[in-house]
């Protein structure tokens, strides 16, 4: 049997039961944002990994070795955010093929140690090595979070308001930019191509919700809206209603959209790497934790509610209902 | 300027200042087989990560995929030994490339599961993605040890004797016999195979190293003796001796050499890959130590000392000194 026949999900599935050996200690082990893990003292240890893989992820031709850094540590502090934690130390693993010159690796350091001093997070350790053919990076990161304060994404309740820290579909067009190395205006193009290349973690974002007990669950939206919501809702036993006018899209998607003659808020749902928070919110305090956000410079766009059931449905404009499922990237399937 | 010409060593020599943003809680950076954290507690945090890339670090044909998955997990659990930690979970990201086999992998997980159940370590997070061409295994683990008794590489002292916990060469005769197809008869050719593709991390060997309070310094032996015992020497700032006749050379391993004329000693000097741990131990301590050892099960072979001093030099059996370098594996110089 071939992985694309499964996906990725499918092949998590089929091993995550492999994997828990000694229960004592781990509070979450395979699918969340990070794992979960009991140590002494009042914090939880939160430990998180991403392997980037050279014409997967990335290419080399399409940024600055520092840029390729600074996200491929953003992408992990994204996890740590997402559970609404302090990042601490980071653990690079380089696989470096034969004849890539050490100023561009300098660089790709130099971007993540940019990234990493604003956070305060440690570069430690890792493992270098060589390659026959791709550019690999791993990084691993550390964190910790208040037992108390933890975000998981399977604790969202009925009734709770949908929300979303930042602007979505802007990574996905900027990506789309890239691929297809379109010529648009630079209004257009260039605040898209910097949601994808350079992300912002949102852990001020992640530790302000942790923090307010308005929060119930919380993911980074990393393979799009529709996907992450769908991991939501369904390790949380939920549906899930999105309205159509209340989904961000800014004007550089709406540019990318008129121009590309694609739907906006399709892309908004099925787009990807957004590294914004999708959080579940108490209904009561939803409006005020708002208020407050913005006040702080932060954006909490409410954009839907958790009800009883299966699936998901987006509001219209005109008010019909439209069910969608998740779209998001699976790296194996076609 | 390429990166063969700095070497691996260099390379980390290069990054390290970058990495350390926050001296407050990191016993140990870069620069140890594993990073040592301050956490509430008694304990410090171990983190370690080794990243394996296909015809790298191994050939698929090589061996099936279960020793494949066990060996990936069972480096990382050396490098906990080494700390003389208890190791506790581990994190594997996969890059998979299109048309492997779900068996396979399958296959992967069944070798580190059942390496990860003899230490009750489990299997957590981690992160699966696709590859263009290698398969790329990056394995993180945490760990534990007390804060009295974590081993590191640079507190060997002057006086101290140099013991190590295993067999030596035998993994580098069995890398060679695969990278040449060597035919040997079976009674060398197995036992070197095994040491190279199933060796098993020390880790009852480093706990009780690191609770007896008569070991001062420790490594695990990756990239061979003579470059693990420059590490500890340079870290340290000592010169060490190694006595030809004290270090051991197994039955296979000799007539390895015997049938392919190499000379064993340079064998168990500049191989690598052997996993066992490479230990100073206070000179008064050390005999008694090793018989408590040898009651145990335990190997502990006590192979030379440190002395002032910068450099190595092996004490042939003739009694003639011959001085020696790191000739260990580094993975970008020739």
């Amino acid at each position: 049997m071939k992985l694309k026949e499964i996906g990725e999900f499918g092949f998590i599935d089929r091993i995550a039961p492999l994997g828990r050996i000694r229960a004592e200690g781990v509070v979450k082990g395979i699918g969340d944002d990070c794992a979960v893990v009991s140590i002494d003292g009042p914090d939880y240890l939160l430990v998180t990994t991403d392997l980037l893989v050279e014409r997967v992820h990335f290419l080399m031709d399409w940024a600055p070795a520092e840029v390729i850094g600074r996200k491929a540590l953003a992408v992990n502090l994204s996890d740590i955010a997402a559970c609404g934690g302090f990042p601490l130390d980071a653990f690079i693993s380089l696989a470096i093929p034969e004849g890539l010159d050490v100023e561009w690796l300098d660089a790709l350091y130099q971007g993540m140690h940019r990234l990493a001093d604003s956070f305060q997070v440690n570069l430690l350790g890792g493992d270098t090595t060589g390659s026959k053919s791709d550019l690999v990076i791993n990084v691993a990161v550390t964190g910790r979070v208040s037992r108390n304060e933890v975000l998981f994404r399977h604790t969202a309740r009925e009734g709770d308001v949908i929300a979303v820290t930042g602007l979505l579909g802007e990574s996905a067009a900027g990506l789309d930019i890239l691929l297809r190395k379109l010529q648009l205006p630079a209004d257009v193009a260039e605040p898209l191509l910097t949601a994808h290349l350079e992300p912002r973690p949102h852990l001020p974002e992640g530790r302000f919700l942790a923090s307010s007990g308005a929060c119930t669950a919380a993911i980074d939206v990393s393979d799009g809206l529709s996907s992450d919501l769908g991991h939501v809702c369904q390790d949380s036993g939920l549906a899930a209603v999105v309205y159509e006018d209340r989904i961000p899209v800014s004007p550089a998607l709406a540019g990318f959209a008129d121009l590309t003659g694609k739907d906006p808020i399709e892309v908004t749902l099925s787009g990807g790497e957004d590294y914004v928070l999708l959080v579940a919110l108490k209904r009561d305090m939803a409006e005020d934790l708002q208020r407050r956000a913005v006040d702080q410079g932060m954006q909490l766009q409410l954009i839907g509610e958790f009800i009883a059931g299966r699936g998901m449905e987006l509001v219209r404009r005109n008010g019909t209902r439209k069910p969608f499922g998740p779209r998001g990237w699976d790296h194996f399937r076609a």
